[in-house]
């Protein structure tokens, strides 16, 4: 194997080196949940680099768990056989077939996609849903009194098939799909954020990151410059009230408050469109995003 | 709890359990794996009573392999989307489309159908398709020099993931859905049988099992009582020869031959219509079905 | 090795595996103290019957404890050598060469004979008194301050012995034969119920079974439909006072109560003349005999 | 506690222990199979002092498995019960009657014995005899065509039961009763010398011991310091043809050799009458006695 | 290896043997820590002698420490550099300079001698000083507020090489140099006997011994025979307050009192002078030399 | 703890962290032999950037050995003692006077003065010479039939101290003075670069690295961009006979041959001069410096 040269220079590497590979001991043998899903898996290019992370931390002894979303595909299912959306007071309703086809999408084609390519990398993929083995249970949800159907949240997550998975190398790559509760053959759909932020705290992650398609938390909007880098979970009610965190950020920053109150002790917003940011954010003393933590 | 009576008589418990307790110690540690599918799969009934069988077995720490096939739904679903089936020189192609929906309904309907079976009876129960951790790599087959599609023939498997979760207590489910060779992306859809077959192999499995919906191998068809109960290896070619195992019987026979070349001791092909057949088989003088096994 | 067919149909075979396989797990690795003894032992055929579940039992892993009484051999051999017994008040009194005739019978003929029927079935048996590694240490009682001689009470049981035996699945068989307290280098006759109880309690046994010649406690005795199935431990006082329990049945129950109160959970009085009542009573829902149990 | 002082000095105690200690680490965790019996039993106060080497080596880790043979309390039994002996060409034939009363003496009396001894100064000691999991197996032997009835020799030895106490600090004391082969539960009267040679060798023994009533073997009988220390296997046969061994030395040396055979690297023949013998031959430059060893 | 004979009877071999066993099992695997130096250490045969007890011991599986002090060779060096003494109010002052003469001598001459002796008996012996791995940390001491440069008190003791060097059956030997406290790479000449004292109590050492040139303590100097075996802790002040210790006992007694207070449960100052002292002390009733222990 | 920025951008830290990671693996656990000494020594900035690169390898797990070399200090030492050299046929002789100044400016002042510094950056090192447990074995070499002193190479290595050291994660730092093979209790002088190559093969390290004042071998001497990054071992005599690996350098070559023969796959002559040399060969595909390996 010839060696190749990338340009940097020796003072460049020596640099880098000194301050990453004391990160190396530190996240050896720990857990990392990651949340990746929606926009931030549109562009094929950015899913590979995010994938190349992702192996790499398991080569080199971090647990990775990888959760993902669903996306337009589930749509365009419904679409082709000629399913259409009801409607209860203006929010969409799950009904069985729907959600069917829902766990048919998730399940049997976008976490078989991504197993393929963690696999085609080197990576020990194995593709899970909620289902199996009993992960995610969940029991349904109504949003002010009104029926949503096979809509769920999560009511307990049993981790022994991820711990199992984790301790023999296996990268698991888990679909958002429920089981109902003890006696409930049904199956829920679940928003893939918060379940994620549930396994964590199951798992005792050391770390749960969201790779969004945004910078993370920015003071002024649409000024990446005003990226605000660490946020302590007690000022975060402050700033959602003077509207700091608002919109499409609420519900992001409540995964990761649920994360920190189940015990996970850094939680993470960040860009899964600048390549590598999970290893930037992991290995480097400057990070990338925002990290919402425990003070 | 209070104990119930169920009506047998001392004499018959005893000699039952004085018959069947040796064969305990023979089985516990050891891999079985269940090819079940078909027609044996329509009646819910006898599914559940498969399935106590296979939760009693793991229960008791025989470790359980579940391989299933497809069944009709997947000509539904096809229907449904409106996918209309190609034909070459007679002969179904198997495009991108239709791989696509084959691999959905077995890996994110069926198998979490059964999943879900198991889990409720209380069988740590997890759901794979060959895809997952490369579990089965397969490559394209022609019938007679005509391009099938994505039809393929397994070409390695890989045990370890199935391993790993036999040794934690977990029931492997697995839809027979496989990964192309390194470098091939491409899902294969692949023959049930043979890839049980082939698994068993892999995992040095003591035992390979065909559920069908037919007495075993009957020397007048349409006669139950003609039933043989061991063939030996060696005996094949000329029962073939001869016609006494004939037509639908061929390929199960030759999956058991795949298992016996590969050292599987023993195999089987068993009714699972005969409610809890498989433990009849396993703890029981007499068997149930047809063993073929090298001399 | 050809398969018999002993009669019983598919059905049946299903139901009593169904029924029983369960318990399996239950008693694997669980210790099971059985007093065996007296009159029950006289019929050679059922001896065998009962040796033949002892060696399943050990087989399958659980680990069965064998406490056996003397019998009619003990009174041929004094006669033999000419020892004629002294009466004290009207009660037997066990002079020094008494007692070793006792010890001889008991530890050097009766547990070596059931030692070599166990090690013909298959199973490792190693005959013990109490004597060894101070297994059984005791003091003298006397009966309504009648000195009765080598007479003794169970004060101290040295389980070590026996845990190590069981661990390397050893069966080890016992002759009540104890050994004086610390500085006593006497030997004592124990009463081997109570022993047998006293070993349970020290083993921490699951079960403690007297394998007698009655068919448990009956509400009428000579009318065996009489049985009752289970008796709670508060229950026994006023059984006794209304005569439910009364004359040979009451030391029994009262070993059983010895175990209880041991912390040995269950604890058992069956009949021994029953073919493999053992097997009936550890692996099947109906059980056999009379429980008597903490409630 | 208060130390005692026993008169020796200083320089005397440094030269023993200088001696003494590098012999320790020699002999912990190694077998020794030490066969007493005869008239060297016969001394009570002898009989102490053995044991308390038994219990010494014992205590600081050394494996040590005592053979006794009978004595004359056999011939007291048979004659109490009456029990005439039959002579078959001038030999004593062992009858069925015979060997029972031979097994309970030894093993239900003298055995126990042996262990109530050694419990009393501290050890572990099991009692056991060949019978006990099948620890000697035996054939009948006939001398020069004359049935003996029940005297054997030993065809088959399973340490394994023997293996499991010792490493759990258990002292074996095995009384040389064996049961017949497979299919034959006789019990046999076997030669305790060859037994313990025999068992000696199934444990793969460090050393073999015969502890006895003379100094070893001498070049003048009756002049102790005519002792010679050390033979040499090979050296063997030409002292037996020129007399140096002779008579009653013959067996004690032919069991030596069995052992040496066997894989024993050093057999012993000392004089169980002089107090601590044992130690003195394990603990010192000099030894005691004969030793007969592999050149 | 021909035997050879020391000339001790049987009977004082058995008697010696008797007593000093028992104690093989109470000091095996125990850790003893041995301060050793100053004229104890000048005479050459005795010093081998030590050597012996140590390595002997070593052998046998006693985890020995062995802590020296320095000697005339510093004066000699310092000398041969020309380096005077300054002093201080009367005080020697050890500047730098000093330091680094006394490092080199006592780190790079006499500990890697006492190595090499112990080496050349078979023993694994590896020299350290207080710097390796912070084995010894101090500070700056001021007596009568008159600093006196590098001389320095232990304030910390960091185990863990000795540990791991004695748990692989090393002999670490240790001179009294320290580091200084975090921080401060200064290097400071600690009292050898308080350095052992302190490195007994780290090592939650059995025993803890100083090595000296008298015969204990004395109730008369010079008479030998008014050696005071046992001292209970509590004694000690009176004792001191009447005299009987005195001057340079003082000293030795409050390193023991050290030993003690840090839960050594017996400490011993004995007489490097006799031969052996060491064994004699551990393995026999009487000891040798005074025993300081909490009653 | 705030994060600090140190300039470089993103993708400069993606794209270092992605190729170096992949290393981590592939050095955890391994074993690398450092030589320093000499010239690279003496810059005290550049010692500390060696022992930062030394303490990082330690805590990631790299199991590193650090052999370091005299300097200047042995002749000042000697110089201020008033010791003068002989001389004998003009080459130096070490005589035992001189021996001792060597031993102890080495290993009680150089040696502590390096585990000083390592262990103020919080690594755990252990300094060792090859005295210490017999490391170094060495006997007295004659160059061209002169009689030298104390100066000798080695014929023995025992790894036994270092493997248990790295076991537990200290880091050797190994001083090369030798201790005379059994019997001869002479200290001898040896070569470090040789030592370390012997050290090397004796731990079956997977790298033997010479920091060195040079930056590797040189096509051109003093044009620093004619460095040849790797020589295959058949290459060298070649290279050698036409002069491009000449001088000072032939040694160092001479070293890796022995390193390359023994067993080490990869050995390194690189730049010490480089901060973080260490890590750049380590931790990039580029590498530093000149490897010798096996083609």
């Amino acid at each position: 194997m010839e060696k190749k040269d990338n340009g940097l220079d020796n003072a460049t590497w020596a640099e880098v080196l000194s301050e990453a590979l004391p990160y190396f001991k530190q996240w050896v043998g720990k857990i990392v949940v990651v949340k990746y899903g929606g926009n931030a898996m549109l562009n094929e290019e950015l899913k590979k680099a995010v994938m190349d992370d992702i192996v790499l931390l398991s080569t080199i002894g971090v647990h990775v768990v990888l959760v993902h979303g669903g996306g337009p595909e589930i749509n365009n299912m419904l679409e082709r056989v000629g399913k259409e959306s009801k409607f209860i007071n203006g929010l969409r309703y799950t009904d069985s077939e729907t959600m069917e086809i829902v766990q048919m999408v998730l399940t049997g084609k976008l976490n078989k996609e991504i197993v393929g390519i963690l696999l085609q990398k080197g990576g020990k993929a194995v593709g899970l849903s909620g289902v199996d083995s009993g992960l995610l249970r969940a029991k349904k949800i109504e949003k002010d009194g009104t029926d949503l159907g096979y809509v769920g949240e999560v009511t307990d997550v049993n981790p022994e098939i991820l711990l199992s998975l984790l301790e023999r190398g296996f990268i698991p790559v888990i679909s958002t799909v429920a089981l109902g509760e003890q006696g409930d053959d049904s199956r829920y759909n679940i928003n893939a954020d918060t379940a994620a932020a549930k396994i964590a705290v199951a798992l005792k992650a050391e770390k749960f990151v969201q790779l969004t398609n945004v910078p993370g938390v920015l003071r002024k909007v649409d000024d990446p410059s005003s990226l605000i880098k660490r946020i302590a979970r007690e000022a975060i009610p402050s700033m959602i009230a003077t509207g700091v965190i608002s919109s499409g950020m609420i519900p992001k920053i409540e995964c990761c408050l649920e994360a920190l109150k189940g015990g996970v002790p850094r939680t993470h917003i960040i860009d899964g469109r600048v390549p590598h940011s999970l290893l930037i954010e992991m290995f480097s003393d400057r990070g990338i995003g925002t990290m919402i933590m425990n003070e």
